[in-house]
Formats: C-alpha cells, structure tokens, sequence
C-alpha cells in the first residue's frame, strides 16, 4: 500500500474482495485449490476434500467468480476453476505495510 | 498458501483478520497509516485526514488492535497506533496464490 491512501473507488473494491477472502468456507477452497499447485478443479473434488455438499462448494465458487477471484472454464460436460493470480498479487499489494 | 490446505484454526483466524481488513473505514485507516511510511499516527492525525470522527476512529482502531494488525502505544497523554508488520506479512502469505 506503499502508492498513498487509497481512492474511494479502491476502498470500496478491496472491501468487497477481502470481504469475499473472508468467508471461511471460501478461505478453505482456496487452500485448496492452492494446495494442488493452483490447478484448475471441478466442484467434485472440491466438495470431496472439504466434506461439503456441491450445491454449497458452487455457491462459494460462484461468489468468488463474480469478484473476480477465480475463474470458471468448461469443457464439455466438465467445469473446473482456477485462481486469477492479477487479483491475489492487487490484495497482497493492499497489505503491504513495510 | 503453498503449504497446503489450512487448518480449522487457521482458517478461523484468517477468517477473523480479513473480515476486520475488510471494513471500508478499516482499510482507510491502514491505507493512511501506510501512506505516512508506516510511522507511528495519532487518533486526531487520522480523524483529521479521513474526515470522521475520533470517536468513530478510535472504535476501528480498537479492532485493528484487537485482532493484533496495529499496536498502540501510550507516552505521556499522546496515544499513537503502528502497524505490526509481521501480521501482515502472515495475510500476505495466505493470499500468495501462484
């Protein structure tokens, strides 16, 4: 956060993404995804390793879709999701405070 | 977050410092805290520079301090608040995706 305080635009953003980080659910299938080397997974494996249902895994993907956190692709009759690094590195810029 | 899935604890906890991060208000605060080189700011230098009240001021920074991302230091009857880098440093880490 070294370029000076922020905009209101900007504040109003990294609320919104951090608001998003911040659900539990969603920090753990981020861990997750994280945790294979940031390969895309589908919502199966997903509700596997964190013991929810898919209907619960999807709500949480598509929050962190529509923040643009991550990203949803399909091929055929699979779907999977990876990470957009460009908006991780804007949050870790956000907390850099040395 | 290349070491692997989080725990439950860790999720918790991370769960807790974004959600503080995420306040607009919050992210002012650190956005200005930052802005000045992370010197150490009094209650009225931020209430001044963000256009709010002490009150106001002093109630989010009494959560940034709870949640262990600033430090607040008395001398005398001047009180100021410093970010503690290494909280920071942890939040960084959590969001280090790639």
């Amino acid at each position: 956060m070294n370029k000076g305080p922020l905009t209101d635009e900007e504040v109003a953003r990294y609320s919104r993404l951090f608001s998003c980080v911040a659900d539990p659910t969603r920090l753990r299938i981020l861990s997750e995804i994280a945790g294979c080397g940031c390969d895309p997974v589908t919502v199966n494996e997903l509700a596997e390793r964190i013991g929810l249902s898919q209907p619960t895994i999807s709500h949480h993907l598509k929050k962190l879709t529509g923040c643009g956190l991550i990203a949803r692709e399909q091929q055929g009759r699979t779907v999977t999701h990876t990470v957009l690094p460009e908006a991780f590195a804007e949050l870790r810029a956000v907390l850099q405070m040395d």
